[in-house]
């Protein structure tokens, strides 16, 4: 079982659900969220402030300014990963940056409230 | 060292942070966000959503509201696990579509800023 | 890969952002939040809550406030948690109850959206 945690663009969140519904994924939480991703920051000013140019990284620090993204978290069956992967990726790929990242956590166990199942039981549509 | 991260109804914080206290959880963090599940989806249309149909899948993409719900994230051993699932249960369980689920996600190491302790340490009372 | 998770003060954004991008990091994201730690919560309720005395989980739940919060989610190679860890503390030890805490969640796999690169080359400055 896998968390799937995606950062999109705010814009996004309709096109991302339909795709996610039409990967076969019912279930799912989203949240707001700021974000910075490397294409929103100077790399110049990055690799100083790695070097240990203290004005770079005040700079860096006061200057990248984070962006409103969505969250959005689907939690499924290990085999169900890269199709999830796939659609979020069509939902959301501009080619511009800013498109976002999916990150994919592992998922020990998950319990659904209403009927105690566990397990990929209460994961299932 | 788990984290227990629990999507459940807005308006039953008050019951979880009880429910938690009494379980012997003292911190926790919680989170707005939005979220369906299966309960609320058109099973016909999610059928026919996975076997391809367009059409399908829009009307799922529109008409698929996300409810505002609460994701609250407590971080334990793993001994306390099962009565951290137990007492989010309780606080949750209507037997109604909606009450919720819970997601055991693996956490390496915690750190509290203000010591430095680190591993069980720093997440005991 | 590691998801370092922070929950910190919401005032103090802007210094962990300076911290973390001194520390090479570029890439993050930031969610608000409310949550409680066991500096806030009174010790004899707590135990006595623990110890199964209603009175006293039912004060604790009512009484222990949740406070806004910032949650800060950095996505890294293991290479860097260190550093990361040690970067968030530098920025948020007051020696104060609340300063927050650091949670180190395995990531199994991350992928940018606009290129598609996966594994470390997708968290790549």
């Amino acid at each position: 079982m896998k968390e799937i945690m995606a950062v999109v663009r705010m814009n996004m969140m309709n096109q991302t659900k339909a795709a996610l519904t039409s990967a076969g994924v019912s279930s799912f939480f989203a949240r707001e969220a700021t974000g910075r991703g490397i294409g929103l920051v100077n790399r110049q000013l990055l690799k100083g402030a790695q070097e240990g140019y203290e004005e770079a990284a005040e700079l860096l620090g006061e200057k990248g300014r984070l962006y409103p993204k969505r969250v959005v978290s689907v939690i499924v069956e290990d085999e169900k990963v890269p199709a999830v992967i796939e659609a979020i990726i069509e939902a959301n790929k501009t080619g511009k940056p800013g498109d976002g990242k999916i990150f994919v956590m592992p998922c020990a166990d998950a319990v659904r409230v209403r009927t105690g199942e566990s397990g990929t039981a209460s994961i299932a549509d």
